[in-house]
């Protein structure tokens, strides 16, 4: 395999298949918790990292739940871009910092097709220590102030 | 293999995995062939395509050039949105008509992360006619006025 392009060096802690558990929640839905797998994979030769993750119910028949894919770059210095598409018609575009194994990315857009469900903002915040990734999402959608929807800890799959 | 969602019915021309080449203009750049890979996956027991590409130079030393992800969704009577994100940090949100094998998107949203170049408007029309796929893509971009950017033609592998 191609090494990763030497720009994505501070990002090179997210790269790998990631799977654990999370559990969601919002004043309009009933909480859950679900199952996860994510893979961070460095661009071939390019200076990005491409991002997909997918859920399942915990419990019950696992059915699925939600997807997501996108890109992540890296910009100027300590900073990221991160942009994600969703099966549910929404589309974001993130700004971010990183430092420490942390990224902080705060919406710079959200967009959505005329069907989707109504999301204004959200934020995503990665923490990696050694080989667990933590991740909270917060959201502003439907009416309801920004809030915690997501938070969730994977554990980095051997050898990825 | 689960089947699809029985809503994906009129899309169910695109899922596969396509294989082909293609070639790239603007009034910015030089032109460029390419060799493409596309695959359209049915959503697991939901109504929705997900949608992956990327392709490298033809000939020279092969380089990979773009890659995107998104999805594809039906919506009311022979409709179906899009959803697009890149890792030159720009996202698309789409509307489209199918009928007879061809949709034709066209942009309600184009998104770009902050360091990302300015695209303004999209076109996108996909024509599949037994195991071929043409298609085309116009861009609004930089200044220059919507015009044809890519033209591929692409063939299903066998048993996609």
């Amino acid at each position: 395999m191609q090494s990763p392009h030497p720009a994505l060096a501070p990002l090179e802690f997210l790269i790998g298949t990631w799977r654990g558990r999370g559990r969601g929640g919002y004043p309009t839905i009933e909480p859950f918790e679900y199952i996860e797998q994510a893979t961070y994979t460095p661009g071939p030769g390019k200076p990005f990292i491409a991002y997909y993750q997918k859920t399942r119910r915990s419990g019950g028949n696992g059915e699925p739940l939600h997807s997501e894919a996108g890109y992540i770059r890296p910009v100027g210095s300590g900073g990221a871009e991160l942009v994600i598409s969703q099966p549910t018609g929404v589309v974001e575009v993130h700004t971010g910092q990183v430092a420490d194994g942390r990224i902080d990315f705060r919406t710079s857009l959200v967009g959505a097709a005329p069907t989707a469900v109504d999301v204004s903002r959200v934020y995503r915040s990665i923490q990696v220590t050694a080989e667990t990734m933590k991740y909270r999402l917060g959201m502003e959608a439907v009416g309801q102030p920004l809030q915690v929807h997501l938070e969730a800890e994977l554990t980095r799959l051997a050898g990825s």
